[in-house]
């Protein structure tokens, strides 16, 4: 098959080329629960950047010679191809996204629900993804798609917006009416996390950005209030929150001042959820303390979780912005992305 | 002042007057945490009937000589007309909902929140209520209301909005995207239950009546799907689920029947959520263990609930379609409840 | 192999013999995830007369004759024998308990870890069970025992235990110091019930049980209060609970009448939960709404509860009376239990 | 009455009087609910020195010249002496322990039952506290004793003993049979934390301390594992967790390092308790992202997590270690704490 291939890393970013295309061979059914799906859309992430400049090398690839070449694509939605002998319920051309964690089901975490924290393989990342005609994936990372629901207009969602969606959730489970949560950030997963919030809970919700369109998208995305973050932002959420802040404040972007900034915008007994990052959270613990605040970590969410964002998709209640790109133009692709071109997120497309 | 007051029972409610208009004494402040509101709104509910009929006397008044003449009216909004001496941040013309329960604040229950279940007492059931100029309340049942709500279209929030609220909140705390909430009852409770829903969560919602007018007026209030109880309200709502029913039933009804069918209706591991009543729940309890269902009971809600409901009021999340009668003219309003004439909640004005 | 076989049904159970040694052929790995036990020790229980008895036919055998003959026996525990090619982690000799309920692990309710909910087989009910040398199952109702227990001292736990367990687990994550928990049974899942209370939460436990062997049995298994149910055990209960009845009542008999007392024994806002069966639960839907308690129904436990209650086995925090036949004497063992004869649960060892 | 007052503060703590014995007004009622108590006990906390040191005045005390004269002491139990003229359910004499912060029970925190979260006043720390014959405190503070414990022997609960228990509840709502709780600290909060752990949940717990003393008590109080705080008690606590640290951490220590460290024990999805301070917390946020860690904030307790400590240490399922000195060598008391010769915990008595 046909795939866009990393094959060095490029810590500057400079490069023309980042990835080739090469012919390699056609992924293949190993075990009786591996599923082939074949790509439909795949949806390129500021990861994928990461990833190129080797700022992912260390954790991934240690000795710097193992995991190149690589086929990047971790955002992956298409058909089903081919499934193993025992998998039941799939069948070719099955419309389908795609979890983005292979993990076996069977530890604690699995089986708690929790399948992202099991030990697994994340295609993309450390073995071969969706920028290809096709990936093997596993029965467990299979969702199938509802008919209103095309596979290159939802790729994105299996990890970008399965992130969102997951800390969205968690806030909406304590966020109550004249309650208020602000959202830093209202970028790729920050405009997919507003309308899950407005879906899903009935606070306030508070958009903090430094881009007017990113506001208006915001606005768009159905924000009530917006913010423009021009220094003074802490003080406009203190004013807009009775002067002690937001029940909850998810921090999509996570640098650049942002965790220290988003702690400040955070009530007594409110939490901060952190899903961007960048830089170190530093808080003295007196003021935790004192003010009796939560900071929680925020991963991609679970297979389940997929289930419910899909549903919401299908539902028309959250709508994603996205940009086609050829495979054979993946270079372009990220080197717009790069560029702060797209807006919404790109995704490949065969 | 005047006072619409209620002397004799009248178990087969074909009398022609039921409460009769008095010049009362002005109630008065005792304890320094005490408020007199003057009634803006008082709602006319099923449970006045009720109380005409007799129903309540054997739990309110076993003896049957103490509790009349009573001044009915438990749900009532108004505005501050004079306050303890030790009440705070209250003054004059402020306008104000009131929290129908009104107890100590210094047990257990109170100290955790849910007052309702501390003792006390609830005006328009053992003491006198609002069908009347004044009201004398406590500091802690006063929800001040912001200004783009007056008292006479919030009072019957008091009570069965408040009830509708409670019951709803539970369910939203479980209630995932992709998954369904039936409401059976899409009347005065009802209808604020399924705004209530909408604004709070993502769950499909759908409504069961035998009413087509009710029905109407739960399309209006955001149902997804609406249900004709016409016999086979169950099969049909296990066809809209999938076969298996719904995640959450809430009964607004409670009695012919609705109590085994809203059971029928809950999906394994789901809850049905009682709060109309009038009928047995019987149920084997091997049905509700092979499935693992829950049945919740329903009270009227917290204070802090009622600041909720506000908020959700405030920015027209939900609305309340109520009729407006003259005090002097409750016998009216109660005798068009009686006979159905009267479409959304009455509300007794000056 | 040897395996004890019911061949026909005995509604009256008065026959000599229900079950009948036989030599079967050996269970076979079909799946890859497949996996054979060897028998170490097979519970005994209360179920197994049932379905001597025809209770389960109506459900699992509706047409009479194709469930059986049946090996019965669903708490299972033994030795790995064999593994399907595809199940990793587990080899020969481990020593193992069985989740008795198997089922694939992609549907959504075992996807969120409630793979009791899930579409699957039940050994020992629905196909062949523990009552031999041998069974099969999957590698995902494996739960691999640590070395301080024995497979034949463990077994009970896979069933009767686990459904203790989790009704308990429900309880203790809202039971408070100061608040009670009562237990209605204090037999085979009851006194592991009191166990597993006592080692997760601070609440007074407070026992009902008609007989003064199961007191005892109570008593040291960790009970704060004991109350002989005698007809006034309600009163007792109010008695030892300041009047208002416990925040938490488990009933592990569900039958006799002991739902209406159980409910009649639950505080306002507390919950009755229902884990034996036999009668119907009935109660005026008024009744919950005023004292807003709720029943929750309960089944058997996830596998990850299996592990949590090993757990607690492991640890010495829960001890289980085992008494102990031989396969060979399967007959003898189900008449001793239908005789009364058992304290504890009767296992089958090899 | 008898008073011991601060009336300069002492950076250095050097001085050899820090308080001295006056005669001041006996406190008055002044609201209908206020309520005066005799003290039988008043703790001595090392908050006490650092008031002294003047690290609270900037926060209380910022011009520096209306704070002073104070009496200090913030963990008062005592007998009722005098009540409001509305106070019910109170008489002279009656034995209680004292919630330390006052607030007025009607905003929303309050009324939700955080009503440490409200706004108000703290005796000992912001007026006149316990270091003194009588205190002045309101109806809302008061707790009742049972006669079991006596307030010179409870006094530290009410906020050294409060504080550990908040935190604790937290994590035991989580925490699961074979799971793991690290506390850092075995002092006067940890001591009381370490039994709260075993009272309400059946989860390991392992108690991190740099003294062997320290050590010893903790293994008393219940303690299932010991690590000595070496510079290697992360390298310990991994490997008793199955290398992955614990799902719980309760911090009381909050500095010298022990932020970082007991971040570094907490297991991807678990939850870090900050209760102790004196350090700043400093984590990269992608560390919290890729592992879904919390950090939670504690704060004192509330008034029915006061009531729900007493009913632990009611029935004996925590103790409390106390040093008695006579109020009138306060002096004796702060020195001696201040040097490290207090086990457990100073209490002031008449």
């Amino acid at each position: 098959m046909k795939a866009q291939v990393l094959k060095n890393y490029d810590t500057s970013l400079t490069a023309d080329l980042w990835v080739a295309e090469e012919n390699v061979p056609d992924p293949k059914i190993v075990k009786s629960t591996d599923v082939i799906v074949r790509i439909g859309g795949a949806g390129v992430c500021r990861t994928d950047l990461h990833i190129i400049e080797g700022v992912w090398k260390p954790h991934m690839d240690p000795t710097g010679d193992k995991l190149l070449p690589l086929i990047m694509g971790h955002e992956n939605a298409g058909w089903i191809e081919e499934v193993g002998k025992e998998v039941e319920g799939l069948k070719k051309g099955d419309p389908v996204i795609v979890h983005p964690k292979i993990t076996g089901g069977t530890c604690l975490a699995c089986r708690r629900g929790f399948d992202m924290h099991g030990p697994g393989s994340f295609p993309g990342l450390d073995c071969d993804g969706g920028y290809a005609e096709f990936i093997c994936t596993s029965e467990r990372n299979i969702v199938p798609l509802p008919r209103s629901l095309a596979p290159k207009e939802v790729a994105p969602y299996a990890d970008a917006g399965l992130t969102a969606y997951r800390a969205v959730k968690k806030a909406t489970r304590h966020l109550l009416p004249g309650q208020s949560c602000v959202v830093i950030g209202a970028g790729g997963l920050g405009h997919i996390g507003i309308q899950c919030l407005k879906a899903m809970c009935a606070a306030d919700v508070i958009v903090v950005d430094k881009s007017d369109a990113s506001l208006a998208l915001a606005t768009k995305s159905g924000a009530d209030q917006t913010v423009k973050a021009d220094g003074n932002e802490v003080e406009a959420v203190l004013a807009l929150t009775g002067g002690a802040g937001a029940e909850a404040v998810i921090d999509f972007v996570g640098e650049k001042g942002t965790t220290a900034k988003g702690l400040a915008m955070t009530r007594p007994m409110g939490s901060y959820y952190i899903v961007g990052y960048g830089e170190d959270i530093r808080i003295p613990a007196v003021d935790l303390i004192i003010s009796e605040r939560n900071i929680i970590g925020n991963l991609v969410g679970t297979w389940a979780e997929l289930t419910e964002l899909m549903a919401l998709a299908d539902r028309g209640l959250v709508e994603l912005a996205t940009a086609e790109y050829k495979l054979a133009d993946a270079n372009r692709a990220l080197h717009d992305l790069n560029a702060g071109k797209i807006h919404g997120r790109a995704v490949l497309v065969p």
